[in-house]
């Protein structure tokens, strides 16, 4: 089974110039979202993951089966207002455009390893953002996990240090 | 396990009057996430789900696990101007509020069974928004399913001639 099959790709969405990878169709096929996942979960227990962490949220899609898969908690990195309980905070920059993510205070115990996963791994800056968070509360990173890694856009280097693993990867379209 | 152990209530969230119950514990528990993933699963595939649908984005969370676990394909419904390819539109009313949610055209093929899947069943309005979408796609809305049913606000007598499952209740509160 080749992941890539279920992956399309729109051309300038949401902005102009930019090659939009759509996960859509691959979740939407039961035997290419169980393998994904399979993929994905393998990798997070190898690093040795005490929970999952993804940022909406997408990275709810892909998390949230990995999870479940092994057994571990799954904590939501969301949007500005969207956690009812206390919060911590890190500004991000996205391909195209800024934002903040939120974290619940008590998400992660202290010395707990965390996997972040997401759909794609772009110039990285959602991630620095979870793993700036993660760290405030105590928590390991021991690995970012990826379905799409856009490899022109040097995710990786914004990254070192850190162990990334990504299902695909896509270059120079 | 009491699944109700997991499910932290925060008063006048996201405005006053509103008993915001709050599902982050549940999904940061991997025991408690596993176990409503198994329950929730038993019953889609009770009620011969082809596809699980879930509204953005806490039907992410519960959805994805269960499509996954069955095999079978997720399709995500979302907020105006997320999904890239063309899609069909509803508008709903929520406990507090109105919004639109959007689906891709070709999420499902007609005839398929779907299962509808969201964290919380408040007055309805939100699945009711995804159930004509998936009619009029010419799916078929065989379940919705959802960890707690918030009784006082009638949502089962919105969804009425659908079948309706909850993990949990809570009323009077």
């Amino acid at each position: 089974m080749n992941l890539k099959d279920y992956i399309a790709t729109i051309p300038n969405y949401p902005i102009e110039g930019v090659m939009f990878r759509d996960v859509t169709p691959l979740m939407g096929n039961g035997e290419a979202f169980k393998e994904a996942t399979r993929q994905l979960a393998a990798y997070a227990k190898k690093v040795g993951a005490d929970v999952i962490c993804g940022p909406e949220s997408r990275g709810f899609i892909f998390g949230c089966p990995v999870a479940t898969e092994l057994g571990i908690g799954f904590v939501p990195v969301r949007k500005p207002n969207k956690l009812p309980r206390e919060v911590i905070s890190a500004e991000y920059s996205l391909e195209y455009g800024t934002n903040k993510l939120e974290m619940h205070k008590d998400a992660i115990k202290p010395g707990q390893k965390v996997v972040i996963i997401d759909d794609l791994l772009a110039t990285g800056g959602t991630v620095e953002a979870v793993i700036k968070m993660v760290h405030e509360l105590g928590g390991e990173v021991v690995g970012c996990a990826f379905i799409i890694d856009l490899v022109d856009l040097k995710g990786r280097e914004h990254l070192k240090g850190y162990d990334v693993f990504a299902l695909l990867e896509y270059e120079g379209e």
